[in-house]
């Protein structure tokens, strides 16, 4: 009996083995590869993130691989939302000042925005979509969510994006002051991974993965 | 018989002009002053405007100016929310670049923000909260609101803020290529304003303000 094999539609190898660590945990008989498997070019094209929500962004990405691999592929798209911002950056966490990827940027942004605004309404979430598609046209989309606080500053060196100035409900530390492991246990991330294990296994009952 | 006196919470000669235009255009007898009218310093303290709403900024500085002059005071506050941005900058739109009044900067950094969003999602309104706030506390609020859709790189020189990147629906200039008599005709700012005239009559009617 062949085990099914699914894709991650990402390069980092951390995201590889979370999502490994997170089927293991299930008990799911699942192959995951790297789109890296397939080589430094799979023929998977850049795809704009121009969805208006996560599940958008994250079912464009999924799609985008399946087609490429022929293989059914997962992909997550996430950000954090900012109460008194209106629920952004949102899509656009990681293009906030303008600059896609400037971390630093963007998070300087959000402090000075919220820089008038009082500690009670400085409430923010990470959210997180992870979508799975099979070369047929079929998805499937999971959603995580990590409710907390920003800080006034940013703590914290581990992690990337706004976890330096994001506090996790129930905690004092940062999320980049929390361990890798803490982090895969409780993150907006983690939760949407896991959401797919029951989708994954119905798929799999249904023999629709092999 | 002695005219109700109103006192308008802005140093900009320009919208008191505006103001008192609406009312005599309305046939209500109210003089209007400036704060100037009050010397250079009337006594009204800056006001941090950290309301979560227009209408929350807006009666804070009605409020504060009513407490110092003694007069029944308006007051008015505005901006631009964006549907792609979950209705942001609004009560952040003077201060969205981090920067406190940097018109060039918030405008530049909405139109980075939205480089990757569609024609078709660039919708967007400008809203003001107009309060009028009585020295012994009573407190009204009219609206305004203003539709349109956002370009792609500013146009026009007339007028401040976000109106070279706003075109009003209906229209294909932006609010900084109309003329000043233009705007104050539709503008969220006269709608705000012309809300109040009925409130303002109504206090009149009933003795409350003289």
């Amino acid at each position: 009996m062949t085990v099914p094999r699914l894709v991650l539609a990402s390069r980092n190898e951390h995201k590889v083995i979370e999502l490994r660590r997170i089927l293991a945990e299930s008990g799911l008989a699942v192959e995951l590869l790297g789109v890296d498997a397939f080589g430094s070019d799979p023929g998977v094209p850049d795809v704009a993130e121009t969805g208006a929500t996560f599940a958008e962004n994250a079912l464009l990405k999924a799609h985008a691989v399946a087609a490429a691999t022929g293989l059914p592929a997962v992909a997550d798209d996430s950000g954090l939302s900012v109460d008194a911002l209106g629920g952004m950056p949102g899509v656009l966490s990681a293009r906030w000042s303008g600059r896609h990827g400037d971390d630093l940027a963007n998070l300087a942004l959000v402090l000075g925005q919220l820089e008038d605004v009082p500690d009670d309404r400085r409430g923010a979430a990470f959210h997180c979509a992870a979508a799975l598609a099979l070369p047929d046209g079929t998805e499937r989309v999971g959603e995580g969510y990590w409710p907390g606080t920003l800080t006034r500053a940013p703590r914290g060196t581990n992690g990337f994006g706004y976890d330096p100035i994001f506090v996790p409900e129930g905690r004092t530390q940062t999320s980049a002051e929390m361990s890798s492991d803490e982090k895969d246990q409780e993150s907006h991330r983690a939760r949407a991974l896991r959401s797919l294990v029951p989708i994954v296994e119905d798929l799999i009952a249904a023999g629709r993965l092999r």
